[in-house]
């Protein structure tokens, strides 16, 4: 007999980055971060965990294929959410015993990894929420964010829709550090992000070693946690509040340059951006500058993709200005009825942007992670088949 | 009847760089600076001053073609030079009275301008000391140095050979913001210099807006001048009077990054570093790990074009490694003897180089600007045939 419970949760893409940890061990930030939840029905990860007195070892599928389990953040996630339940189970013995049993997790993206697209954000954040479903447990969002922090420092904002703050903390065991919500998604529902996924990349640099050679080696990186970000951080969460989008769009624009710069200020340099992430950035201020105003912001995380936020109402100006370059590519099918409209932007922009990126994801700002009846596990323990 | 004077003056490349005026109509920067000059065999100006009663305007001719003269650049190097001029003739009524007389200057480079190196510093050097040998003026380099800088602010670093420090002063009329010799060529002759010229890019932003644009908006900024460059001033001037390379170029790469770092801390960003730059790097860091010391630096100006400095006895290695990758490319001629010698370097960069390098250009450390009875204005005041 098993128990199970499943959950899908939410990709976010930081729009004031998280570059840098104060402690490695428990993902502590060095700095305050802010991200926007995208919609599930675009990018999400469904996960599914059950439990049985029947299972001998503790198992994590991601996509069909089965993990290690023996990674120290992996281990601190399943060793706090026992943690938790055996607190419940200590407190009313008539509880079924579920902390002590093995874990079986299967966890599954509907966006393709190809896509470059960090999904340990949204595989953390179902991890948690779906163990946490399956055990009961009463803990909030926010107490959860703290155990989902240590599995990958991203995923704690992936426990929230709308519009999230990792504020940093300063006790010493991570006990402050956790995400909070700024907005939900129906406080500003009109933010979309459109992504340009750059065709074949290799990584420069992992985010986990490359964060920390930037604290270690980078003269300016300090400057920035200490002086930067945090007016950068109450300006943001103020230009939400107050739905400004052309603030908001500035800020963030600024603060991956400036995130970038650090990587760059890093010795040796790291690089995410290249030419293609230059041309899209190239092509946002193009945008801008037909329109007379800030309607679209990029952000980039540690890779090439630049996503695109902007608002609903300028929908025709930003996509029809994108298709009139990139028509071509797959990711329009939701989006037939808006028209190419050509803008003008330096043809070795355009040219170096329709050659380098593959795909769009059109997507908006959506909601928390959702219990689902769906299930990646059978009633015997079995996997079910993956698409 | 002319008077004319000749000289050639030698490029330079920074290794600690100038980016960033306090007083732009000055041109006094906001952090000292440090160069080596290169040799004058490889890249120089040759420029011819001349005057005449005859003349009816001051001339101004590069590469066989007129330019403006009405720019407030060179309408304050040729102001500074006619006063100091003045100056000996109000001393000595015997002199013959060149001050007043139109100016002609006519001026070639023996690299070609689609080199994409920056021209102006020999270019205004050139000039400056050209005119001052015309003039007879008894001003050391050093003297000079304060009129170059009005032209063009790294053109001060041109009037000395070797290695050569622009000390920003503190002087607001600009009296203290000089060049000095920091060491002669002859004190660390084995520095070798090896430029990647990069095909065809069009230059971002000019250095001259791109500075201003750093110097209002980049929030980082403000920490590299006041607090990394002058740290780092001292630390390379004693690496050459050390000959220590490995701090050198250590000290010349990160502060190639952090110039670059600041120009995407930028708002808008700035990018001068392209992929066949950033393929650069990584190829000079494989360099250097295949050495298991650091034998080269990579440093870029604001443009693609990389330039490695590395020492003589490395020759084999580093031009060995860099004909494997570009040995099809121009500019091998003088060095048929290295054989290429291939080094492990990801497939990636090797390919980005060797598509993106249209010619290598290998020089050295070389010496001050050189008087020469080479001209290029005949006795009638004419232009000689340009090449």
């Amino acid at each position: 007999m098993i128990h199970q419970a499943s959950t899908t949760a939410p990709v976010n893409i930081a729009t004031l980055k998280y570059w840098g940890k104060r402690d490695p061990a428990l993902n502590l930030p060095t700095n305050n971060s802010i991200s926007v939840t995208l919609s599930q029905d675009d990018l999400r990860t469904l996960t599914t965990a059950s439990c049985s007195p029947d299972f001998t070892q503790d198992e994590l599928w991601l996509n069909g294929k089965q993990e290690d389990v023996s990674g120290k953040r992996l281990v601190a996630c399943f060793r706090e959410l026992r943690a938790l339940r055996h607190k419940m189970e200590d407190s009313d013995s008539s509880l079924p015993k579920l902390a002590d049993q093995k874990l079986k997790i299967v966890s599954e993206n509907n966006f393709p990894t190809a896509a470059g697209l960090a999904s340990s954000a949204a595989g953390f954040a179902a991890l948690i929420r779906a163990v946490a479903n399956l055990y009961e447990l009463q803990e909030t969002p926010e107490q959860l964010s703290i155990v989902a922090r240590q599995g990958s420092g991203s995923a704690c904002r992936s426990l929230y829709g709308g519009y999230v703050a990792w504020e940093m903390g300063t006790e010493s065991d991570g006990s402050d550090s956790r995400a909070v919500q700024i907005a939900t998604a129906d406080h500003w529902p009109e933010m979309r992000a459109a992504i340009l996924v750059v065709s074949a990349d290799k990584k420069d640099t992992s985010s986990t070693t490359g964060m920390q050679v930037t604290v270690h080696t980078s003269p300016l990186f300090k400057e920035r946690v200490t002086t930067v970000v945090p007016e950068r951080f109450a300006q943001m969460k103020k230009s939400i509040l107050d739905r400004d989008f052309p603030t908001f769009a500035e800020l963030t624009m600024r603060d991956s340059n400036q995130f970038h710069a650090t990587c760059l200020d890093s010795y040796p340099p790291i690089f995410y951006l290249n030419d293609v992430s230059r041309a899209s950035i190239r092509v946002v201020e193009a945008i801008n500058k037909a329109a007379g105003a800030t309607i679209a912001a990029y952000t980039f995380d540690a890779g090439p993709n630049c996503v695109i936020y902007y608002e609903d109402k300028n929908e025709e100006l930003v996509l029809g200005a994108l298709k009139a370059i990139l028509g071509r590519v797959e990711g329009w099918e939701k989006h037939q009825s808006v028209d190419a409209k050509k803008i003008d932007v330096d043809e070795r922009w355009e040219s170096e942007l329709a050659n380098g990126i593959q795909r769009v994801i059109l997507t908006k700002v959506g909601g928390d992670p959702v219990k689902t009846a769906e299930s990646l596990i059978n009633e015997d323990g079995s996997l079910k088949n993956s698409k």
